[in-house]
């Protein structure tokens, strides 16, 4: 059919403003050759060597060198199909390898297949969901997947949306808050409305600041709730401080609690942080942030807003009812037309790819991939706690392990001043040597008071228990000369 | 290597909590024969199909009826693979086309092969860009770009970031030149700050209201400047405004001005723009957003927020310093962490797929595109004024072609009151019919009191002029019976 239209506008060509029309400046053929021969790169050299643990995670190379081996200017003039074979193949080479079995660095990790064959999908058909127009089958996906979540969560009902980030659904979720306390906030904005301040643990996301000062409340008007040695919010705290903050004046409106902090993986008291947020009628289990991109490996991004409310409160908050997008007088149901619940215009079928693991999963397989990953977390930690040089920094409550590893030298040194200066170093070296040697990826941070030590993060459902003694191994080859 | 890895767990099987550790839970044998039988099936149903005008551009279902023929509900158990196989099948089936060649219903369009192979392999990689150390060469990547995007602007220097969607990018842009004229609001707010007002023209993309009331600013707050009959922002207007405000009490800060608006594709008076702001002292050369996912082919999302600051103002402005991320002690040069210059933590590589196809064509093949595009504009613009029964609104300066289709029924009548209710009612159902048969789509909308009429956007290299030949024939052939 292709070549019978090619052969049809050879004979047709004409000229306008100087410019030769005959046919599709894009040649098919050939561009359907280089994504065939991508695809079979993208197998050969990332999915069938994501299991395996000998390939290196990464190839470390210094931005300066990098910027040497890789061909990166634009110029005025394209590329042939080899020379751009060869820049997919570099770029691959000298990738992070995140789907790896011992990448343990981020709050995700691994290759779920269903997933990624859903995101090659997407990529392909390039829909973008904000009418049921151009997204018939998208819409549908992202509304059974987000009933099934609000099902989850426990909600008898509720809304919710696919939006790019756990950072943004924060804003969602304090935007959405303050349009609910305040409604002429969307109209008149934030002059005129009393002072508004909200809670966040000391232990939280920095997107919570990030979302007051983007959405105009300030950083200063974030209160930090002190929190426990576990890292979980103290009740008691977030009361004494709303009681202070009115008592100032201001116009307490949003708690934001955290079930699984960024660093310990902690989870705060929800009910009764909820109890104390319905007494001083403040926005907490109103919604709920949750980003299946993490533990449960939908590939990022994925993040998904939720909000118990079913009287359409996204909508009246966010829409801005285009006439060239949400006509009025369309053949179908215009209440599939959800786009314009959004901050968003053009927007990403995210939750697709998520529904195709669940489908291919079911809810007992997800669950089995988080009950597997908490005894792995379990097996390390006995671990941890048998080896010499290893300590825990506290019992994990879920698939964070933070721990120091001590090295010889330091081992019998008083644990004064000196001792946390050099205990401090030693997590930064280890990690430039596994970077260098890429035999796998951990974090480190210090974290309140607490000098620099290692989190470890299992998530992926490659990861063995073999993977974990390596992983003490390597550190303790890596780093017993400190 | 995976198998010998398979062989050893079995023999080290343990028991965790009641889990048992015996190697990975996922078969990732089955896993990747299953992500290769849909590639294949994407080869097959969706790129081999992409330049194939004859195909159908939708199969139109119902609501209703879509969600019986798809199997949508997510269950307890999984789907085993040929069924997992059949769903892909569907999903294709009955999503729209947005790559065939007569798909004209929104600002993108069409298939680009290198920027699909670079988002097969972003998928498969799964990076987040925020440090180096994760995305080393997305990173990269992303700086060439900028830089090249920032140097065809024609500005000296600058600095931006890739963020999810152009909406996003104005609320950057927006927040950006409050911080540059309050820099205070970043840790106070808005409160204590003269009420902020902002202006853009009656034209501009809906976005600039949401991003108003996202800020805090309220929609209220966002003066829409009168256009002139061609749509574009009348400058001596904007001045009136501008000065009336700030007799009101008002602090104007901001002014958006479109190059390319949604529905008449008008360019506003940049260069006069310019003079009133820099005049006033408000924000409006200083930034550009840019939507490569648009008439670029880069997929969704592709959008860039360019500044023409150098000072390092987005990091001021944006940056939140968490430790566990941004550590200050790593091996390299930090400067390259440039994650804290977002909103966002987790952030899609978008920028790689537009240095894919920018690296493929070069900037001579890119503009070649548009030029072709705006030739196939200026044909059917001839065409459309040959033809009986057609109308254009005004001729277009852009890719957008804006004009009634009049039905034999209606082209004696006189041009008033009835005339247009009936005319309002033709463009509609002329969309219908071609979404039920599927021969091509196109947009539709009222506008500034002209009753609904088709707008047409060219965009993909794959359309030819035959292409807008057939487009008016069908446009007859569904509505003369009207």
């Amino acid at each position: 059919m292709n070549n019978q239209k090619e052969k049809s506008q050879k004979k047709n060509s004409i000229l306008v403003d100087g410019v030769i029309l005959n046919g599709p400046v894009a040649d098919s053929k050939s561009g359907e050759k280089f994504v065939e021969e991508v695809s079979k790169m993208i197998m050969e050299e990332v999915i069938k060597k994501a299991s395996d643990a000998t390939e290196k995670v990464c190839e470390w190379q210094s931005p300066e060198k990098l910027r040497t081996l890789l061909d990166l200017e634009l110029k005025d003039t394209g590329e042939n199909h080899p020379k751009l074979l060869q820049l997919c193949q570099d770029v691959i080479q000298f990738s992070v390898k995140t789907y790896h079995p011992r990448f343990f660095n981020q709050l995700y990790a691994g290759i779920d297949y269903y997933s990624l064959a859903a995101r090659f999908i997407m990529e392909a058909l390039n829909p973008s969901v904000y009418t049921y127009e151009i997204s018939p089958v998208f819409l549908l996906v992202e509304e059974a997947v987000l009933k099934k979540m609000i099902e989850y969560i426990g909600w008898e009902g509720g809304d919710g949306i696919f939006n790019p980030g756990g950072s943004v659904s924060n804003m969602y979720a304090m935007n959405l808050a303050r349009y609910k306390y305040f409604p002429d906030i969307k109209e008149k904005g934030l002059s005129g409305i009393p002072q508004l301040v909200l809670f966040t643990s000391e232990e939280c996301h920095y997107s919570v600041k990030k979302a007051a000062s983007f959405l105009g409340i300030g950083t200063q008007n974030v209160y930090f709730v002190k929190s426990d040695d576990r890292g979980k919010m103290i009740p008691e705290e977030l009361e004494k401080q709303v009681q202070q903050a009115r008592n100032e004046g201001s116009t307490p409106f949003f708690v934001s609690a955290t079930a699984g902090t960024t660093v310990l993986g902690a989870f705060d008291p929800l009910n009764d942080i909820a109890d104390i947020c319905e007494k001083h009628n403040l926005w907490l289990s109103t919604s709920v942030a949750w980003n299946p991109h993490k533990m449960l490996m939908a590939g990022i991004q994925c993040c998904a807003l939720l909000v118990k409310d079913s009287s359409d409160l996204l909508k009246r908050c966010y829409s801005a009812n285009a006439s060239y997008l949400f006509q009025q007088d369309k053949f179908y149901d215009i209440s599939y037309d959800t786009g314009d619940k959004s901050i968003q215009c053009s927007r990403r079928a995210d939750a697709f790819k998520f529904w195709m693991t669940w489908k291919a999963l079911g809810t007992t397989g997800l669950e089995e991939r988080v009950n597997r990953a908490l005894a792995l977390v379990r097996y390390l930690v006995d671990e941890i706690k048998k080896r010499e040089g290893f300590q825990l920094l506290l019992e994990p409550e879920y698939a964070n392990i933070c721990f120091w590893y001590i090295p010889p030298s330091l081992r019998k040194m008083e644990k004064g001043h000196e001792f946390w200066e050099k205990l401090s170093c030693v997590a930064p070296i280890i990690k430039e040597r596994m970077m260098k040697k890429g035999s796998m990826m951990l974090g480190y941070q210090p974290h309140r008071g607490k000098v620099n030590f290692f989190r470890q993060v299992i998530i992926s459902p490659q990861v063995i228990h073999e993977d974990m003694d390596f992983l003490l191994d390597e550190i303790d080859s890596l780093g017993k000369d400190l």
